[in-house]
């Protein structure tokens, strides 16, 4: 590897999915893994082994599958903590292990309650475990940022000492400020000067708007990798967003002459994506993957753009897979031009699953005069990318309207069990819900709703996700349909059917990572 | 003023107006123009009162109002602009002449078709011009990043002996970094000692994810000023956002040692009623006003929080303004806490609209256990943020499930007339809007549709977002109500209205601003 190639480390996954109802289920999390290998990135931290059961399953399911990418396990330096770790990442074709503690003041006294001393032989002895099953060793400072630069160097060079081949200083609570960070990256390779010899990783929250800046700051002052997540997504304000980094240093190469792996191509279908399995919308105005990233109000300045698009654009919409003058798919489009549209999006089905899909096609032909991708990602993902359901929708009718008193009867598979039932609401999804409620005997806390039409006109799609929350745990579920009333009614059923697969996965512990 | 004050200068209705289906009636900038007076921002810049007549009216009606703040107008370089931006802004308590010109070899060459002499005889004119009128003129040069620095500082130097008072150098189609930002204003302070008498501004574009970082090495470099806007909105990835980078500069005071006149409790209030009226949502990964900005999954670091909040947390909730444990207004609430609440939010309502809010609260609080502030804000935005309305919604009623056809009737109030029409179609809203579009005679593109339930719970008020485009002109609606349909069928008519509107007051001018 070159000197001024940088390796991307995609923590979708892990931080990511870590986020307030941005939970996945081991399938999802296993398409996002194809999508991050068609990306380019290097590193794919698929999950933390030792938080849960279904953590443990899904990070041990990507790194037999997917072989392009170095997949990470992330873990507590602690030998239980790194051994179901490797457990889970060791059948990967370049597995990591990835350890973390935190080493600022307030986490040891707070959290911790150690001294830097009993931190530091932690570290040593962590370290020194994971290298007895590979050389591919992380360690990470949690809340790197805030921690005394002279104990930042000891516990650094000890990490480093013990055969840490990547070393990572997080940001974990957003922050530093680029200056504050460049001097922090100086001072750690004057001191430890064997960082030369590892690569020197930096992982930047975005709680001041400054995780892209400081993440470049980073690379120009010798960091070789950087942790980021696709769309932002992450702890709070999220991580440092993949595509703004990597297209800052592409755009940007005269300032910032450095590469990276990735196919930029691919980031756009990535980032629509992570937002349909997650369900955390894209904002118009995200820099790169946003609705409005390159749209231009009517007659404003269109004119300079046709003009002469580089007086307001400095890259173009193709360049990051935003698809544009596609042939789009209608009635009267056969198996073939479906096949083929489905494969663009990296969809592979078997000849049963195709079928079923292409069926779904035509019926959503018969009731829209154009289907956009768009339509047909909505169909594929609310066919194919779901947890085995318990709970499945047979039918749902409703009446609604200002003079009247809202109601909804569903007809339910539960199980092997047919159900229905009727319910009165506030409105036809209120009224759906408690129908549904009635038949499944579920009834958690909806924590938010939210409708988009997933292409423009009338007879567009509805989309539909909820969140929904039950002792604490959290579930996302996504339904689309050109009544939006049902599309709402499938989306909670899949939210039902998502927590309870979480409920039968919990999460074991409290930690946190990085 | 100290050297180390930043003044704030909003554009949100400027540059954030431009953006794709953000655009607002007059009613609507002034509700966020008192607002933004209550945030304490120096400078509002209220619109381009040259492009339309609606923008006009808009900067004048605000100039005339608002006595907390300056009210800037924008103009092209040429005495026509000017005379027209001065005309609406000179009853305003400071107001200010903003005139700008492109000084970048791709705009000079593709848009302006000018040589670089005979740009610097404009600005030399224009600025002149403006200093007829008041001392408070602000001269930018458009695509300043891409211009070349002899050039740039020529143009400035001339603007500075022109007489502005204040030079800005946006980073129009956000494509600087840092260190190259910081450069350019090093050189330029150097080269045009004249400089250090008048204020030194910056406005940056997000394109890059690097707004903010920019803004703020500006400021490090003698900025003075910065222009930015709510939920960080503008032309494609918008602008800066305000909230971050008052946040980053008050959360790190040790390494920016400045102040802003911002009022941070009143950033998410801020940020709530821009989202609002724009129809714009705010992603919940978004730093500061994001809904996960302060989140924590449950369970999995609540702990480290729950032990000492500054484990996790740089700033509180509370400092942005994000309101935790107030008293919910339920069914038993009277007159005098719905008013308190009212007020807390800043609508101070003569009598009988007062008594019509009132109504409306109570009717809502009969169908639902709580209502939150949210439910308020909607109540509010939905009977008071409006433009005058020609189509009105008397009811509605539908019909629609899996196994059946859906349909909509409505009736409807059109100028003086009632009207009532039903229709079939593939969803709810689809027979709505369709119906809608028999009574009215409209049919404008349907380009977005969005609905969030305002709160948790099932019981929750459906909130729906729609744009609408028909020749160019777009625009934006939006209704509440406990039936998403219904919700829908009055964010559709709110559209309509607006377009109406819209139509009424057509943009004169393709020309873009900075």
């Amino acid at each position: 590897m070159g000197v001024d190639r940088i390796k991307i480390f995609d923590t979708t996954l892990r931080d990511g999915e870590q986020a307030p109802g941005c939970g996945m289920t081991i399938e999802e999390k296993l398409r996002v893994s194809y999508q991050l290998e068609k990306l380019g990135v290097d590193i794919i931290e698929a999950g933390f082994p030792a938080s849960s059961e279904g953590d443990f399953q899904s990070v041990k399911l990507i790194a037999e599958k997917i072989k392009g990418c170095e997949i990470a396990g992330l873990c507590r330096a602690n030998f239980n903590d790194i051994d179901r770790a490797w457990e889970a990442v060791k059948r990967g074709e370049n597995p990591r292990i990835h350890t973390f503690i935190a080493t600022s003041d307030i986490h040891l006294k707070h959290k911790l309650r150690k001294t830097q001393d009993e931190v530091l032989e932690i570290i040593s002895a962590a370290v020194k475990h994971a290298c007895r099953y590979t050389s591919n060793v992380e360690f990470s400072c949690e809340d790197a940022t805030r921690t005394p630069l002279d104990f930042l160097c000891r516990a650094v060079d000890i990490a480093v000492k013990a055969g840490a081949t990547t070393i990572n200083i997080p940001d974990t609570v957003g922050y530093t400020v680029p200056d504050e960070f460049s001097l922090i990256l100086r001072a750690l390779r004057e001191s430890v000067p064997e960082l030369e010899n590892v690569i020197l990783s930096v992982h930047c929250h975005n709680d001041l708007g400054l995780a892209v800046a400081n993440s470049i700051t980073a690379v120009r002052e010798g960091a070789r990798q950087i942790e980021c997540t696709v769309n932002g997504l992450g702890e709070r304000a999220g991580n440092a967003s993949l595509e703004e980094l990597v297209m800052a240093i592409k755009v940007r190469q005269d300032k910032n002459p450095y590469v990276t792996n990735v196919v930029t191509e691919q980031i756009y279908p990535t980032s629509r994506l992570v937002s349909k399995v997650t369900g955390v919308a894209v904002q118009p105005n995200k820099a790169i993957v946003g609705a409005n990233a390159f749209a231009h109000e009517a007659g404003i300045h269109q004119d300079g753009v046709l003009k002469e698009r580089s007086t307001y654009e400095i890259m173009t919409p193709e360049e990051v897979g935003i698809p544009s003058n596609k042939i789009i798919l209608g009635k009267h489009s056969g198996r073939h031009a479906f096949k083929n549209r489905l494969e663009e999006f990296g969809y592979f089905l078997e000849p049963d699953d195709f079928e079923r899909a292409f069926n779904g096609f035509k019926d959503l032909a018969d009731k829209k005069k154009y289907v956009f991708d768009e339509d047909i990602e909505a169909l594929i993902s609310d066919e194919f990318i779901r947890s085995t359901d318990h709970f499945k929708l047979i039918s749902a009718n409703f009446s609604s309207g200002t003079e009247m008193k809202p109601v909804a009867t569903v007809k339910m598979v539960i199980g092997e069990v047919e159900v229905q039932a009727s319910e009165y609401g506030d409105g036809p999804v209120d009224a759906a819900y408690k129908a549904i409620g009635k038949a499944t005997g579920e009834s958690p806390n909806l924590q938010s709703y939210i409708v988009s039409a997933i292409t423009g006109g009338t007879d567009a799609q509805g989309e539909v996700h909820v969140r929904v929350e039950e002792d604490g745990a959290v579930s996302q579920g996504q339904g689309a349909h050109t009544d939006i009333v049902v599309a709402s009614a499938k989306a909670y059923i899949n939210a039902l059917n998502k927590l309870r697969w979480r409920k039968q996965h919990p999460r074991k512990t409290t930690a946190k990572g990085i």
